[in-house]
């Protein structure tokens, strides 16, 4: 390197789209974790942890972004020296679920089946970088492999409502929706856009009326309306094409997509219409559910959440009606009645988990129920405008992911909970944030010393107290002090020549300092210095003290 | 996707030199971190996490495979679409002191100085896997920016030292040895290979004797002798190049190597004769710590190990000699023996840390005090030799690290603990290893039942039991008792259409039939099913008593 010649500097910068987290950021996210973890643990699942590190064979492309299927993963070519396959794309994964489906299949002769994991670290994707936009962030996941009923997914959705209880949003903020894809196509089906016989045919189609159902909490009906037909021009000018439906086809999927809003009013009776008009098909999951709630025994126990869940159920009526004909259609909404019944039996209403027909979930494998977790609270955006916090956490069944490397049909389905989201909501309920304490500070006086300053140190945290010497340039006193300020110490250590040769210590009470300079007269002020001498025996002891644990 | 015509399938593997960590192997780690992170903590350090993502210019080029300076890590250069700088190299950080010098830069006018930081994480290595040789790791690191007193130093090995008896090594288990790149220099400089006035002169030479120095313990004086020289063939036939050193420079580079061995015996002695020669140089600090050892007010509380440390003092001694008129030698040696006064006054004396003038520390860019921690304990290797576990944790002082950025000097000194050696140290003790506990398993006589056996589970988890239903096809019984048996299930819980008509569930206490199963006769294993049957609404307290927490 000595014989380089010298170059200009490097920059020192985070990459774009990429950042650090200090202190609080990681210990607060780090507890979130933890108490996550407890949830997962509790309800069976085992830890799971894969390298960054997958092949770009073992990943496959399942981003949302389809305008660019080669792009959104940070890749590159094996070289020749370090690999045994030269050449062999690798890339960083971009979710944690591509992962568990190649260890699913890697490992399929000794793993528990089903084998129930969770998984926490970071992931990575290549996308543009914006304000909030990063490039690496946390998630959190659960999924149970090889579990083809759907009680594995009504078990994910109580899971997901239990683990946002435990990191502190109260039930009423938050709220599980699900949705279940298959009602999606058969919605596509019953439009005229989706023929079994085909699947190739309209595909394009789809996509497009897929992702305007996916921002129909962003623009609204008349926006996903435009996005249906000829296609929607923002404020800025930016036309985005549509999928060019009929009006007639437009008018279908729009009616299935307010399916839960317009019946909040008057889905009582239109319920209890619908249940005496079905008797002849009382081999429906979603007749067995009208049943269920309409035994007298059953509206014992449940009778609060019961009235609440017609919400639901008229739902899924609704919803019954747009698939029409379809097959898969009917699948879907079956799977839903019995998913919404599994969890009303164990006490999981509508109060927390809801069916909501607007729900699609971005990513390409997902092949039946999909849910998504909503806070919502309101909070102030960048312009001060109120609107809910939004989705936290998200998820659903890939039946298809682990067939990819086996061939063999695996029925999978789990949850990823958005690390960084989720804390940022804890912030705003106020959950987080309590300043962490700083270190007991012992300054340097005299620089010989310094063995006896770092007697003292040791000392403190053998007794259980954060405590570190100064370390930096001891000349300017006020620098240390400063220092301490800074670090948000509750306690300076003080011991100068004079104070040796007497065996006494001076304790500054930082903390208190602190307040009487904000609150305090300069009267008042003067008669509480805040600082205290103390014998050297009794350091430990009168620091204890002065923390408040004495 | 669907319009691709069917490709081979995806192989499902780990990339090579990557591996996966399932169940307790996750648990583990996460424990021994924690605990680390609590010492580092109450000594002051605060948390940083820095994405894994660097820009190649920040990380800079300092691994210690000098032959292929440009590779040993991942990078990749961004495309046109997502950067707003194309062409950028990025690459995965293959250490936390790299990204930590970017930051201390970066943040320079925020961080407090010093600045103390703690920082956990996977870090990566393009390097040609191997058994045992992961390119994806687990590093564990503290460090002190902005500190130039060794005392930052001599804090850094004591909190070692606290971390590794923290985790369950104990006292006598482990050393920290500790080394100077000063006098490394200095005795390069007497041996005629370093020139002060043209330091790249002998560049080559320098890195070969470093890196023969660093390979004392593996290869013996032998093999480091031949390195010095002409060069080494080893058992297969290969041939490293040597250093060309004549007989008297590489005589000298080998009795500084074994400064600390030869004098094992007669230091005492020597120790004293040398103290007496000294008195016109008391102004050095190793003549201080010998008045310090002398000083019979010091020999009352530390007697104990004031004389175990005369070997330290004795090595010491020797090095100055050997360092001669070099003087950046003779600081070295100041700044050892200054280190060593502090630790002996904290009472961390030579059963702890000792001076080790074969510690050299592969990374380039350490420029003062270097220190390893190696694990005394033996094990079998491979082939059922005894050898000792060896090296855990490495650091050292890296004053120029920051500079490369600000173009100013920032001292900086720490630590790296090689996370996954010692886990598999703790392992080897004994330490780890208690299998984690399953969860209880709600097996499934019923398939429409699923929302009974589910309140089941339910009550369980919320009397804080970990407690899961059979979610796989419950069609073979002996299928479900097979997975309760993977997952190390404590106790089957069992309700078929008969038992839930009397009101009543089957409890098989899985672990006491194991041992029945283990140890009991036949006529034993009759008398003693280990299953029970109490009624529904006892099921949580009967669980509770079968675990032995009732």
């Amino acid at each position: 390197m000595a014989k380089d010649k010298p170059t200009r500097r490097p920059r020192a910068e985070t990459p774009k789209g990429f950042r650090d987290y200090f202190g609080a950021d990681v210990t607060e996210r780090k507890a979130m974790l933890d108490a996550i973890a407890e949830v997962y643990h509790r309800y069976g699942f085992d830890p799971l942890e894969t390298a960054a590190v997958e092949t770009v064979e073992a990943l496959g492309k399942f981003l949302p972004d389809v305008d660019r299927p080669n792009a959104g993963v940070f890749a590159w070519q094996e070289d020749e020296e370090a690999a045994s396959k030269a050449g062999d794309w690798l890339a960083l994964r971009y979710d944690l679920t591509a992962p568990l489906a190649r260890v699913a299949a890697q490992y399929r002769n000794d793993l528990p089946s089903p084998y129930r994991r969770y998984a926490m670290g970071p992931v990575w994707r290549n996308e543009k970088p914006g304000p909030g936009r990063y490039r690496q962030f946390y998630q959190c996941d659960a999924d149970t492999v090889g579990a083809a009923s759907v009680a594995a997914d009504a078990e994910i959705c109580m899971m997901l409502a239990d683990a946002l209880e435990a990191v502190g949003i109260p039930r009423g903020d938050y709220v599980v929706r699900v949705n279940n894809r298959k009602v999606l196509n058969g919605v596509m089906e019953a439009a005229g856009i989706l023929n079994p016989a085909n699947p190739e045919a309209f595909e394009d189609e789809r996509g497009i009326v897929l992702r305007a159902i996916d921002k129909f909490d962003k623009f609204g009906e008349a926006g996903v309306r435009a996005l249906l037909g000829d296609g929607r021009k923002d404020e800025s000018g930016d036309f985005t094409k549509g999928a060019g439906l009929s009006a007639a086809q437009a008018a279908r999927i729009l009616q299935y997509l307010t399916a839960r809003q317009e019946l909040e009013d008057d889905y009582q009776q239109y319920l209890i219409d619908a249940a005496k008009e079905r008797d002849v098909e009382r081999q429906s999951k979603l007749s067995a559910l009208v049943a269920y709630i309409a035994d007298p025994s059953h509206q014992g126990g449940l009778a609060a959440f019961v009235a609440g869940s017609k919400a639901n159920i008229a739902t899924l009526m609704r919803l019954e009606m747009f698939v029409g004909n379809s097959e898969v259609g009917r699948e879907g909404v079956n799977e839903l009645s019995e998913i919404t019944a599994l969890l009303l039996a164990q006490g999981y209403g509508p109060d927390r988990i809801v069916i909501d027909p607007s729900v699609v979930r971005g990513l390409g494998y997902y092949t039946g129920p999909v849910f998504e977790a909503e806070l919502t609270f309101e909070i102030l955006d960048e312009k001060g405008r109120k609107r809910q916090f939004g989705s936290v956490a998200g998820g659903g069944r890939y039946d298809g992911l682990v067939e990819r490397f086996t061939g063999q049909k695996v029925p999978a389905t789990g949850v990823s909970i958005g690390v960084d989201r989720l804390l940022a909501a804890l912030r705003e309920k106020g959950r987080l944030g309590g300043a962490a304490q700083g270190p007991v500070i012992v300054t340097v006086m005299d620089r010989d010393r310094m063995a006896d300053y770092l007697g003292m140190a040791g000392e403190l945290r053998r007794a259980g107290i954060r405590a570190e010497v100064y370390l930096g340039n001891p000349k300017q006193f006020g620098n240390q002090l400063k220092y301490a300020d800074k670090r948000a110490s509750p306690i300076a250590v003080i011991q100068g020549g004079d104070e040796a040769a007497r065996g006494v210590v001076v304790l500054k009470d930082l903390a208190l300092g602190a307040r009487i300079a904000a609150e305090a007269s300069l009267a008042e002020w003067k008669a509480q210095p805040a600082q205290t001498e103390v014998p050297r025996e009794n350091l430990v002891a009168a620091v204890l003290a002065m923390l408040g644990r004495g």
